[in-house]
């Protein structure tokens, strides 16, 4: 029975070499990727509430200042934020991974307050101008995906986190729970992401209707950052699907729930 | 070295018994739920088209008649075929593995006149009305979503049913773009109900600003529809995901790629 355990040995030499020489190349690449898309998407939505000229502002009678409030925490929490947060969890290889969950944790308690308060700009400043509320697709979506946040992060916070204090007794069932997480984890950023092109689009499609340049020109800035969260979406799943990627695939299982 | 041997035994007939009693269930409840999801946004734009009053046509003056294929034909090939295909991949467990590799090319190969023609319908009615063509982040998505569609294909069908002329040759090839193919496969559905709700969004803020009251009520039918989109997302990305309910998971790997 000697030969087989060599050769298993021997294949966890060979997997481990794979990555140094091979593997690599391609984390290296995803993660500039992915953290360049991440904060370039808050940039872009900085730089189209400059480049409009009307800036941020709270009930100053100048409703379109306090809706730019909207836009930009929705894409800092839902986006950046959770994206960051999904995207140090994936990769992170150089702590414990308690420390790991904890920053993923509080990435995620970061996003909140933005989503928070995005979402109480644009509802207060609907109210301020006895405006219709949630008709459009976008705040249904916007409400579906706010709430399985919601659910996901209370759900993940108890099972992950308060569950450990009994750290034997509920491995099992913390196994259990994890690619439920996990792919309800993707789905909720996907959502959030087809969200944000929905809200996009309606900017878009009202910005284009405007007879100055400067509106039109307005709408290549709007549709280069749905480009980028289009790109997000795609990089992030692959992120998260490739399991060549994945930080201490050989750790103790009980470790990594 | 008899009896851990046996647990092994125990432990497959427990995974088996597991799934027979536990998991079918879910299982059952997945396929239900998919394809009453796949069907119904099929049937719901059929019926958004009748309830318009508007119908189907080619060339026949009305340029509406002619648009109307297009949110028809894309949702058919983009949503329905290719989420059949993809559905029946991971669960189908009747049948020898080529065969379920030749209905999942099948459905694809089915998808593609749907598409093409789709896409000609939209090309064709904004060129006969002298429209601008691509400036919105829908058209963007589109023409993205259809590269990456046509791209996945050519690669799916030369690796995984040209490459079996060499089976034994090609079978670590094979095996090795198998995540990839099902990574990027998810990500194109999911970038397709994306552009899919981007269409949506433009066509239901056009509706919403019509005075007739008949107008106003097709924006509920495009929101259902809609809505109907975003939980064959998160449904059809759940199934993907799931490990437990994906078919012959004991199975010889050569079978499988």
């Amino acid at each position: 029975m000697a030969k087989p355990k060599a050769h298993r040995q021997n294949r966890q030499y060979d997997d481990d070499d794979e990555f140094t020489t091979c593997n690599w190349m391609e984390y290296v690449l995803v993660v500039v990727l992915s953290c360049s898309l991440l904060v370039a998407a808050l940039i872009l939505v900085l730089f189209w509430t400059l480049y409009s000229g009307v800036g941020y502002g709270w009930r100053e009678g100048n409703f379109e200042k306090q809706f730019n409030l909207h836009p930009t925490l929705m894409i800092a929490g839902f986006v950046t934020l959770s994206g960051f947060s999904m995207l140090l969890y994936r990769i992170s290889r150089c702590c414990r991974h308690i420390f790991v969950k904890l920053f993923h944790t509080f990435f995620h308690i970061l996003a909140i307050p933005c989503i928070a308060l995005g979402f109480y700009a644009v509802f207060d400043s609907k109210m301020l101008q006895s405006h219709n509320h949630f008709y459009s697709l976008h705040s249904w979506m916007g409400l579906v995906t706010m709430g399985m946040f919601a659910l996901q992060f209370v759900f993940g916070f108890f099972s992950f986190l308060v569950l450990l204090c009994c750290e034997g007794a509920t491995a099992a069932c913390r196994a259990a729970f994890v690619p439920i997480h996990a792919s309800f984890g993707t789905t909720i950023f996907m959502l959030a992401v087809a969200t944000c092109l929905t809200g996009l689009t309606q900017k878009s499609s009202k910005l284009y209707n405007y007879s100055e340049i400067s509106k039109k020109n307005e709408v290549i800035i709007v549709n280069a950052l749905a480009m980028v969260l289009v790109a997000l979406g795609i990089v992030l799943s692959y992120v998260v699907n490739r399991h060549s990627l994945r930080a201490n695939k050989g750790s103790i299982i009980s470790e990594r729930l």
